[in-house]
């Protein structure tokens, strides 16, 4: 079959690689229906080293079940699935806590021999755990919100949770990549009263408004938080979702929120400190979030996008094949794209 | 009167200054009865820069209602009161979210031309909000622990609460000062199920123990986060309440918490940044705490302190004079005395 490889920064290919076969009795086989591109996906393709050997990269898909592990239940060949972006056992301590990226018996998608989803096919391991069953009968329609169910949608409501956003919370999302509109839509899925989207591309903010941001700051750095002080009386928002990964967004986040307040953070961060000094402890600020653990979420979100309440879909704006998806990342790195879906 | 003022490190003198008097309508004086030296008074009694003026110091003390301004309703001269240490209006929005240190109205002892506690009588502004009335006729015996709850009490409660401590979390708490025993103390009313103390002073940890600390580490660094780990099936604790605000003790706390947990720190932090990096992301680990709103805790703490559930004064293990204030910093610097009590 063919799937996605990552050789170093700027060179993703697609290329053969052996059919994937089940291993464990807990395993799974999976043919990809829908992939798509990762916002962290960008952090190697921007950074990492050259290497002769290519790794597979890829952590978001949704496809048909081929095969079963025997000791897999709940399954059946031919069932619709969608995978959380960390596989896992959804029966361990963490997991019941719904903190799936810590389970006892999980990981991450193409690291240590495991398949990556930016190909024909996977094997997933604790599939049982894993792998949720969508309506077999799925409108093709509604395929790009299910498999923003993957990641992208949980990681937005992930920072939300985190925040304690609310019917009386005030939001500032920093960022307007798929991970911040997915946590505008998160936060108003909520109830959020206000929410105030920071970014400066004008085809993501109309759609961040879409989603329910009630106002845009396009302004970056002390000028953009001076923006956000003026809209909210001087005093930031009570939660602050930081969708980006950059210390400076760090740095907008403590600007912006208002004291009491959390910053829960989202974007996977490219920096090894955060500026928490004794001005912000006095201000009883809170630092939160992490890598959400989409499984715990998909039944809480389901409903909703098969219902059609939320689009999360909507943050794909490019679909390519299989053989595309080295133009699917350069889009997404010069930004032409927002997020690039993969039909194999 | 006589006060005390500070004029640079290790240099603390009790001298003459004017008596206070009403300056405004909400304001109100009273007759210090008891006042202390907190571990937040060390910071500036190691490194302040010397000065030919003296600032006066200290920020916890109970005492009498001498005066009342015109506007100071719910007090009256003769009523025992205890102050928090900030002062605040108790009416304004962060007030009534349980955030006084951040009221609109409200502020610091000893700045600004506001009174330090460390003195024979106070200027207590916003005097209606700050004070709590203390029943007239306490027996002097339950002074000392009134008297924890103006900080030190709720200080360590405040950690507790932030970190959502309660009948089936975890707790390590990191430090042995009077913060961290009272920590260990909040933590056990809430209920926690498991409460280990990292200390290495006996006579401190003796008291941990007698607060409701389960379990002693007096190791540090790599060698006190591999005990705390061993203790607990080598994934930590729910919750770290970090009362120390040194650099070391953010990273004994990340070495210590669980994934998914939460450090909660009131130690007044020494420190510009913390290392909040991919790896704490990964664990969805959450910073939070900061300087804590007394005013908020009062009311619900002193029920216990008043019917002898809980006696945070144990942590005062000396008392002095106004006179002898130099020789009780010294003794709390040289670590010769756990927490000083004062009676002018």
């Amino acid at each position: 079959m063919r799937a996605t490889l990552i050789y170093g920064a700027g060179d993703v290919r697609v290329e053969d690689v052996p059919d994937p076969v089940l291993r464990e009795p807990t395993d799974a086989l999976v043919r990809v229906v829908r992939s798509c591109i990762c916002g962290s996906d960008l952090w190697p393709y921007g950074s990492r080293p050259a290497s002769a050997q290519g790794d597979r990269i890829g952590h978001e898909f949704l496809g048909v079940v081929e095969e079963l592990g025997a000791d897999v239940s709940g399954l059946r060949r031919g069932d619709l699935v969608v995978a959380p972006f960390v596989w896992a056992d959804n029966t361990c301590d963490f997991c019941r806590e719904g903190l799936h990226t810590s389970c006892r018996h999980g990981g991450s998608w193409a690291r240590d021999g495991i398949d990556g989803g930016q190909g024909e096919a996977v094997r997933v391991p604790q599939a049982q755990g894993t792998l949720v069953k969508l309506p077999a009968a799925a409108d093709p329609a509604l395929l790009p919100s299910l498999l923003a169910l993957s990641d992208v949608f949980p990681t937005g409501h992930h920072s939300a949770v985190r925040a304690g956003v609310g019917p009386r919370t005030t939001v500032t999302v920093i960022g307007d990549g798929a991970v911040g509109l997915s946590a505008v839509l998160a936060a108003k899925r909520l109830g959020a009263e206000r929410i105030i989207l920071m970014g400066r591309h004008k085809d993501r903010t109309d759609l961040g408004r879409e989603f329910g941001a009630t106002d845009i700051v396009a302004a970056r750095g002390e000028e953009g938080i001076a923006h956000v002080r003026d809209l909210t009386g001087g005093d930031g928002t009570h939660t602050v979702l930081e969708c980006v990964g950059l210390r400076p967004a760090i740095e907008t986040a403590l600007g912006v929120v208002r004291d009491g307040g959390v910053i829960s953070r989202v974007g996977a961060p490219q920096y090894p400190e955060v500026p928490f000094d004794f001005g912000v402890f006095f201000r009883n600020v809170t630092l939160t979030g992490g890598v959400a653990p989409a499984r715990a979420y998909i039944d809480e979100l389901l409903p909703d996008v098969l219902e059609g309440r939320c689009e999360p879909g909507k943050v794909f704006d490019r679909t390519v094949g299989l053989s595309e998806v080295p133009d699917g990342y350069r889009a997404m790195a010069d930004r032409s794209a927002l997020k690039v879906m993969i039909q194999p």
